[in-house]
């Protein structure tokens, strides 16, 4: 049993946390999935999604470290051919990862706590995403 | 055909590398599923799961890499409201990924001879940890 | 439904982002499976799988940042055991994750137009991988 659905989300530019949880969780419970996986996907190159405790502190945290892994800066191989500013965002959003996933019981989630799932937008202004949510199992 | 079990892991506290490969083998061995996927699965914000040779260096080379690109800090956000000492924690398990998941073929993981399951502790204190294993497939 | 195949790569050595999206989406629409879950999964301890755009500037800019977080060194305690000069390998891989998951959409890879799916050889030689395309669905 495979369920599939899309939700957009339109973004505020770069650093912003997005929290999806109450959105995924949502489809996981409608699409009927008693026991399974359910999978989280950002379309495009410059997003990532993520799990992690979705409080004020760490949503200006995590993308502070990212901008500092991969500071934003001119001298990417990337700008020197696109000049389009965001050599950084493709990075970050490939280092973090464009997928999480995690397990389906009782037909909900199976997240701690303090465990929510995020989009953040590594690009340097506002898009709108497109983020695919799948269910499967049984 | 899908197949869920949980195990519970102390662990020492923060650094320590848990070495989960026998008993996610054994688990998805007794699951069933001939071919597939595994899926492994962390429950709570501040413990990782990662792939790796579990080899004695680099259980300590690699808490140290995280505790190199997050260092241990009072200047996060999250310890300003929180102070509970753990803000690296969260940005170092974000950062490597609660959930991994590889091929079952022929009702085993397919896994190199040196790539291995492993859970990260990246707390501050020794911690009960909740792993989930789903095998689904067929 | 489940169906699996497996790709021989070539790698070139050190710093080598090779294409895999070809030859993984021929494998998605070859399984048959219409709506579910593609996992690509790199056998070994020393390669790396990621999505990203996989254009001239970033195939560079890439592997210099997994080289500036986890620099070549001979300070890891793996390389005083094995001095086999691949400590940062193994960290390397670790970091960026050796399997990537994406939707599948009638029939088709649902990826965004400039994310594409990389092999990253983080070895410091050539090495043949093995990469194991799963898909899953129905």
């Amino acid at each position: 049993m495979v369920r599939q659905a899309e939700v957009e989300v339109q973004t505020t530019g770069h650093r912003e946390v997005h929290d999806l949880t109450p959105t995924v969780t949502a489809m996981v419970r409608q699409s009927g999935v008693q026991c399974g996986i359910a999978h989280v996907f950002v379309q495009g190159s410059t997003g990532a999604v993520a799990l992690m405790e979705c409080e004020r502190g760490l949503k200006k945290d995590l993308p502070r470290l990212l901008d500092g892994l991969a500071p934003p800066s001119p001298d990417y191989a990337h700008e020197q051919t696109w000049h389009d500013g965001n050599g950084h965002s493709h990075l970050q959003a490939t280092l973090l990862g464009q997928a999480i996933s995690f397990p389906i019981t009782d037909g909900s989630p199976l997240l701690g706590t303090w465990q929510q799932i995020v989009l953040i937008e590594c690009d340097i202004k506002p898009r709108r995403r497109t983020v695919i949510v799948t269910a499967i199992g049984e």
